[in-house]
């Protein structure tokens, strides 16, 4: 359906919105006219919202976290298990993994998986700085909490191999979370079972077997 | 479920993108999170489209449209029937008839309608302006084309009645509109069907007959 639109600062701000993942046009044009019913004020802090956080949003130079300040407030926290580090895909994980309560450790956000359908390779993401993590910190466990799909079980993979020859254990997820599923859509029981009942990863893992 | 959010920023964020209609507090934080990855200038276009919107819209003088300048497009085009007018609720419902290809007469944005469960009554409505328009320019029929709905209805009668004493035709819609629908919805050949084939406006259209 071709959209004519009675004015092209609407037009614009349509096309914007459009740009967000999940919406289309006719949602777009909603939440447009919606935010036009808005108060200046309301408008305009929206806006800085959104500005402020591309802007003044720090990654924790750690563990790769979102945070307000260089190191965040998981990795910052001494009552925290420094010898337990998580791995996970993203901050949407980090959030899902803390909403359980069943994890005490830190938390290391490798930024994505390796999926070469998608154009993501090892080097876009953070495995040398967990590898250096592993060699520098006193680490003795690292729990790999990623998708259980084909390019979460490659990443597993991958990262199993670079820490070969590093003293440290290396643990999965229980695979209680069905296959397939993403991790941050799971439920918390679910979730938080997957931490507790984690096993050891060994090669046996690469075929999803 | 108790969010905590790793990041203040990004919590004003996620606050800010749930207030948009239909998102909630998951959609919000993936909407933050999907904007965090674009560059920067993607993210200054984003909230400027906003604010230019908010900031510079207008509303045409004459019918109350969305547009960039004092009178919008429609009204000062003079190849459309002026003695024709249809009344409408929103912006989005004169792109909708607009997108028919039927109506080539002038639309009146009312704004609304009549609803006292959400507290909009007639003075919240561009209804003054109407019959200021129907008394002093050459308008031959109004058409009103808000939903068919009890709302809808009882804005109908109102208008009805605000013009008795002009010498002006009043017609609504065809009721082709299935009852209880919005008239945004409706696919085009109905709703440019309900143009063709509308009916003379009189009190039995009070009760939804």
């Amino acid at each position: 359906m071709l959209q004519k639109y009675p004015s092209s600062l609407l037009e614009n701000a349509v096309n914007e919105f459009a740009r967000l993942p999940g919406v289309g046009r006719k949602s777009a044009l909603r939440l447009a006219l919606h935010v036009l019913r808005w108060t200046n004020g309301e408008v305009e802090a929206f806006a800085d919202a959104i500005t402020d956080m591309k802007g003044n949003v720090h990654y924790c130079r750690v563990c790769h976290n979102i945070c307000d300040a260089e190191i965040c407030n998981i990795c910052e926290d001494k009552a925290r298990d420094a010898a337990t580090v998580c791995v996970v895909e993203s901050i949407k994980d980090v959030m899902a993994i803390e909403n359980t309560g069943q994890f005490h450790g830190l938390y290391h956000v490798l930024g994505g998986i390796i999926s070469p359908m998608d154009g993501v390779g090892p080097a876009d993401l953070q495995i040398d700085s967990l590898v250096q993590r592993a060699k520098s910190s006193p680490i003795k466990e690292i729990i790999l909490a990623l998708s259980t799909t084909m390019e979460g079980d490659t990443t597993n993979f991958y990262i199993f191999r670079k820490l070969a020859g590093i003293d440290v254990k290396i643990s999965v997820i229980a695979r209680g979370i069905s296959v397939g599923d993403e991790l941050e859509y799971t439920d918390e029981i679910t979730l938080g079972r997957s931490i507790l009942n984690r096993t050891e990863f060994n090669e046996s893992f690469k075929y999803n077997s």
